[in-house]
């Protein structure tokens, strides 16, 4: 998908909602666990509901793969279905994969070729070369772990080093690989304070914002250090939304939730006057 | 798998020899392409003919997940065959996994319970709740990339702050985390002389080494540096090995490279007294 196609998405449907699809069979309601493909069944239905109100779906790969074989079958068939059906929004593998140079051409084709993904958030530890293999793909997006949400992202991001922490060398290094183009960052809403340094090191490029909603960021405060005359940004929301309710109603709630995103995102659009 | 175990059948095989699983459709022989799972058969006859001369084997999940559904059925029949054919040997998911800790968590679950493996690669980028969850399995070991063997491991691993440079705050740091028992590190063969200044700062832990082969690492070079008073070193061969030969007699020529390498070890094994 061409970034020009996302930014026009966005001021479409007056959203930079990303929902990220967890499903948790501890967590989905009782009444699908019993069908045949309840991790399928269960993230349809939570798209369906709230492809109005976001322009991306990030699928985290981790939970689909706990379920084994099943689990890769179930998002096989989702993605397809994302694909087919709404072939305007934005996908992401949430995979945080990042390997030698074969190995990461083989995850880049596993992602981008045969699941059909617009994009893969990669880890960035091996460096230049575990990376451009991702890179080379066109209209692909690859968004490099930067400054995480988790409290561990203190433990390395932050070494500092002539006067740069590590997240900020990960941008500045990145930023001469081959196939700069296709970059995006992944930055933590509970890391805010941060944003508008990255900002300065990175004024273009898309973020894509996790951590808020469960994980305690503020959508308004990240939205107002991260947007740019693109946008630029995507905020991601899992739990918040994906469980909002266990019970029958949990795709009407999940909906809710996320329009009530959408509404806040519509107003700062706004403010910002980008819409 | 217990560490003891691992021990004991280095010293019984005479060998610390890990070799690579890392099946490529375009290079294995063109007799087996065409039979049902190519990538099971070809993988099989490997283990089967390299089983004397090793004691672990490196599955790298990149190759098996380029092939989509179809692969991981072909690994979790390969993981299963070994597990039950070959109990006593040392199994290493290279999966270079890492996220936040509910994802963790869930890679965990997959590798660890799931397909079995006793061990499981990880990247630190995320830091201690992104590797804790792994760490959490009794008698399974997490092998937290410290120093890699390509070219790209120069860009952040070699960050210097505080007279230490990033892999060794990682080797530090993850000395503190809870079930630092099941930790080991991945170290490049090609980066052979930090293996001292890395045995100084973590002594007993067991360093799974690969790059030597194709990659251009010395054999005698990294033992001599790495071994200690319980081995503590695994060294991964994989293309030399598996690719000997892309003939029919591919696997009694990848068990004539691997009895080589066995055969080198033994006499390093003989000169430090460990057998």
């Amino acid at each position: 998908m061409k970034l020009i196609s996302l930014i026009e998405q966005i001021k479409l449907k007056k959203s930079y909602l990303c929902v990220g699809i967890d499903p948790d069979l501890e967590k989905i309601p009782k009444h699908i666990r019993n069908q045949e493909d309840p991790i399928y069944s269960f993230s349809k239905s939570i798209i369906d509901s709230t492809v109005k109100f976001a322009v991306a779906f990030k699928f985290n790969i981790a939970f689909f793969e706990a379920y084994g074989i099943k689990g890769f079958i179930s998002m096989e068939k989702l993605i397809k279905y994302v694909k087919n059906k709404y072939p305007n929004v934005f996908t992401i593998a949430d995979a945080k994969r990042g390997d030698i140079g074969n190995s990461s051409d083989r995850y880049a084709k596993a992602f981008f070729e045969n699941f059909g993904f617009d994009s893969i958030t990669v880890s960035p530890y091996m460096g230049r070369d575990s990376i451009e293999p991702f890179l080379s793909f066109e209209n692909r997006h690859t968004i490099i772990l930067a400054l995480t949400s988790n409290s561990g992202a203190e433990d390395f991001q932050f070494i500092s080093s002539e006067g740069k922490k590590v997240y900020e060398h990960v941008i500045d290094e990145s930023k001469k690989w081959r196939g700069n183009e296709n970059i995006m960052y992944v930055v933590g809403a509970t890391k805010a304070r941060y944003i508008e340094k990255i900002r300065k090191l990175t004024p273009d490029t898309f973020l894509l914002i996790p951590g808020i909603g469960a994980q305690g960021g503020s959508l308004e405060e990240v939205s107002s250090l991260g947007i740019n005359k693109n946008i630029g940004i995507l905020i991601n929301s899992s739990r918040a939304i994906i469980y909002a309710s266990s019970d029958e109603d949990f795709a009407k709630k999940a909906a809710e939730e996320a329009k009530n995103i959408q509404i806040r995102m519509e107003v700062i659009l706004k403010e910002k006057s980008i819409i």
